[in-house]
């Protein structure tokens, strides 16, 4: 039997990152209870179930929302699912975390989001980098005024190895696929839209990422509709480990965060004074983030206020991606307006 | 019913320490299973007990030591009381992971060590500092030859803030409270003995301190069996913070580590380059190095192996203790073989 | 009479750079003798002479040059004098040092470079910062393969307060008064030449200076022939000091350099860990800098050697900067081959 | 001629800091003109008198000490000969500047300092630690309460090789060479005299040095009269490089200087980030802080002050050297009131 006090969550999708969902909110977040997962993969759902006590299994997420004691549903399926399953949630009145991207065309974003929006349950996107310790101090620190007035955003995103050449084909490359967390950290530290883009890309790394059209190095210009400058640099592979840093020029100074070391040794010797290299990827570096966005998607249901992260949230960074997309292929500067 | 792959554990005392050994335990070591918690605060232990769901309550550690399912005691109530519970657990058969200090007499450190030896338990103390991510990293390294030989050890070592007088009047002293943890660290570090120390003391941060007959500032030298020279440095209140650091310095370098910031932020404004402060205390410093010498001690006793520190690892620094504090209160270097 | 195993050496110019050079060649650079300076200013000219104990003041540049013990000049005099002294230094066989520009047209350049060239006499052109000893170590770990290819280069160049309006109006505007370094630094550590340029400005500091048609912000996507993506961020006013950073990421890894600070004292206090602004402005932070390339330059002429910093060194930035400007102008990409 | 708004120097000694004091006199200080030097090698003397234009050579210090001319005396020849000279030099009245240290034997320095005294000639004695830009701000940092009420002083005071073993015999050992400048930053930087000192040693770089009855690696407890406590930790060889750093905690916070580095490279590559060595030795470290301190030596005459060093800081650290030589003769704290 439920307990009434707490969020009763569903979880759809079992792989790396719905593994992390399903044992913070079974493990870490005492007012959610998760009561069914969904999955493909009927072993590692028994697994799960088994260590967490999950009462219910299914592999159809309709078998999943139909169950009434269900309050809110986390979306960590493929990306080629989001949309079915979102809209079907919202219908059943299921508040929503979606992982990130809700889809790869506008136009079924703006489907969903429309219906969300009619049936009035919550949604929220997975742009976890929003809860890293570092990036929320940050862009406390901008919105409080201690760098006065912005003028310049510089932004590091390097992972450190590319993904399968498989999963690049379905990516929708680069800009949709990488630096979309990109766009939606300059959209969250500014506080502000993007009004023009301009990308520059190059294949460094492998030649099977050129053949299958995409880049894996590339340089990015945002303007900002209140004029700021941005830059964004990626790449796929950075030999040294994931390198997230930012920083944020201002009338009265800079703020900004470096990476994250998995220890404080310095080891002094005959050659040179070593430190740690970053921590190794996105699993490690946000490791609290996806806890912290889970926790915040759970209270904004209890105490019933607009999740940190929008449907809109989630629509923008596609939109960016495709003004950069656009812009690479056209070689100029793109505006958001041409996007829709 | 227990699971009989499980280690079964009772824990005894759910103060500060002992509420976060059963979080651990409950939460994060799948191969332990808490069966019963021992209190004299009945309201925190049935708080515990429902969300953990622990299944027994007591209120004498006697009733936790019949339980026939329970293999090993954490033992985490009040220093006074360990000698006691240690000799009946041990008499009882069940493992032991007792908080430092096992007691403030040697002569009683020596007979309950007796008891555990005759017993054939295991018996692992809380010296977490051992298990934090960054000294386990630099032991590694020292003992690997990263810095050659080594040839001085320097710990600095200080606290945000003083317990209160109260508990001062109990403690033993700075030296067997405090210090008790970098004469760990040392020996552990080194992996040698120390043979000689000399300590000097002041009271700086509260008088009230010097009128119990404690200090709240002090230097210390220590002298290795091997020769290697050692100094420590200790404050009770440390403004910015809990201080924790350590350097190595030998024939082919030096290694140190530095104090955990809780994020990489860096503000660069008109009047400096600010970086955040360390972490305020040892809950959040060592909140790793918690868990990961829990999982230890469940580890020895499934896989049957020494626990990583020692009963003789316990009753040391106490001999080294009570020579700094002989130290102090003559003026001169002390040598161990003068403390039994 | 002079010493003929010298390098007999006029200044044109007793600003700030030429007073700096004076002073250098006069106490740093055993191998080269000022025998003249010319000035408009005769009584700095006369404190000059008198502290260096140099034989000659001149007020037209033409009596210098007739000094037949005169070797080479160093040109130090406001930039629309630079083409014809450059050009009657050479007709009468002088060795030339000049600042940067050489002038703001690219056809007087041309024209200048021309009349070196036939002469037979060494030009360097003043990009001081090529011999900054971070940035020459930061070159040759990039040409030595420290980094393997090089993918992506970041220049961070931002000045401590903008120079008097009355300045930037005969300045040529920020790309060729300012962001010419950093060009020049592209070019000299990439090794290679920039394609096709895109630049955007913004003024946020100064109203004024956008009155006069120039920016006080600026971010600019260089893309080299090989490949390579390149951005440069430029701020006229960093409240916190001269900002000079540089990082080239690459195959194996990435080479950085910081900001050079004047002191190693970091302040723990309550609010926060407290460490130095960087050097003031370029006099400061590159101050041993500007004795190199006088030392390398006295040196070429020595040994007859090719200066370190070329005529073609000193054009290809201008021809960059009003790339930049285009760019600006048309809100587009522009080769380099548009500008001639 | 002299010029007689100058202050005419003779310097007595042209080993390598002697070089530097003329280099800095001639170059650097226009306040000051050197007259004469004083030198047993006629070679190394002609060539700083061609370089510098210094009229006058002598061999022996009678002779400098008669040029009338001559207002003061830079004194760095070798130890066993500065009781002499200075008090020649006080008794032909001209002020002195004398490298540390003075002489030895306690009661030479006495006797020297009570000629100095009657003559009315200014002194100062070559501590040039504390003109280095790094510890006299960490000075002013601390006298103006930056940390509040001082409780610790940390220095690490490391060399990056051992002198040869002929030198080392002669040196008065490892306190009375080398520790004697922490003595004096010690004094320096806390502003108080240290009333009580325990020293450890050991031999670990070569045993030679042990036999010639000397140590390499040492460890010294401070305690001052007003109850700072410190510890100074020595060795005569740290491979990575001349290690010099300062922390001193307080009520307030903390202070500390760290190592000076030769460029801000940082190369971060699959095995680590990598930043540079601290600069090579106390030529390199101090470069600064020796032309400071003869700047510093001429400005006192100038406008007629005490000088920064007194003869009393000369003293008293070689008193400090004898208390640490006794300590660890007799392993016990000795008091500085012992030490005659």
């Amino acid at each position: 039997m439920k307990d009434s006090s707490k969020v009763g969550v569903g979880v759809i999708g079992t792989g790396r990152i719905g593994t992390v969902h399903i044992k913070h909110l079974c493990q870490n977040i005492p007012n959610a209870e998760v009561l069914s997962i969904c999955s493909l993969d009927t072993k590692i759902a028994k697994t799960l179930s088994e260590r967490y006590y999950i009462p219910q299994i299914t592999t159809h997420f309709n078998q999943l929302l139909d169950n009434s004691e269900i309050d809110a549903v986390v979306v960590a399926s493929s990306t080629d699912t989001h949309i079915e399953i979102c809209q079907a949630a919202a219908n059943a009145r299921k508040h929503i975390f979606c992982e990130k991207p809700i889809a790869l065309e506008l136009k079924a974003i703006d489907d969903t989001l429309s219906v969300v929006k009619e049936s009035g349950v919550k949604l929220q996107v997975g742009f976890n980098r929003r809860f890293d310790v570092n990036f929320l101090r940050l862009q406390e620190l901008i919105r409080k005024g201690e760098i006065g007035v912005p003028h310049i955003l510089r932004i590091t995103s390097r992972d450190p190895s590319p993904p399968p050449i498989e999963y690049l084909k379905v990516s929708g490359g680069i800009f949709l696929d990488m630096t979309i967390h990109d766009f939606d950290m300059a959209r969250f530290l500014i506080g502000d839209e993007i009004d023009e883009i301009y990308a520059v890309g190059n294949v460094n790394i492998d030649p099977e990422i050129g053949q299958v059209g995409d880049f894996d190095t590339a340089v990015i210009t945002l303007r900002f509709k209140n004029g700021i400058l941005g830059t964004i640099d990626n790449s796929r592979q950075a030999v040294y480990g994931y390198d997230q840093r930012v920083e944020v020029f201002g009338s009265k100074g800079m703020v900004s965060v470096g990476n994250s070391v998995p220890d404080t040794i310095t080891s002094t010797l005959k050659n040179g004074s070593i430190t740690s290299l970053p921590q190794h990827f996105f699993i490690e570096r946000y490791k609290q983030a996806y806890l912290l966005e889970m926790e915040s998607f759970i209270q904004s249901i209890i105490v019933d206020t607009k999740p940190k992260v929008t449907g809109k949230d989630g629509k923008i960074p596609i939109q960016i991606g495709y003004a950069a997309l656009k812009s690479i292929e056209e070689n100029r500067p793109v505006s958001l307006s041409e996007i829709q």
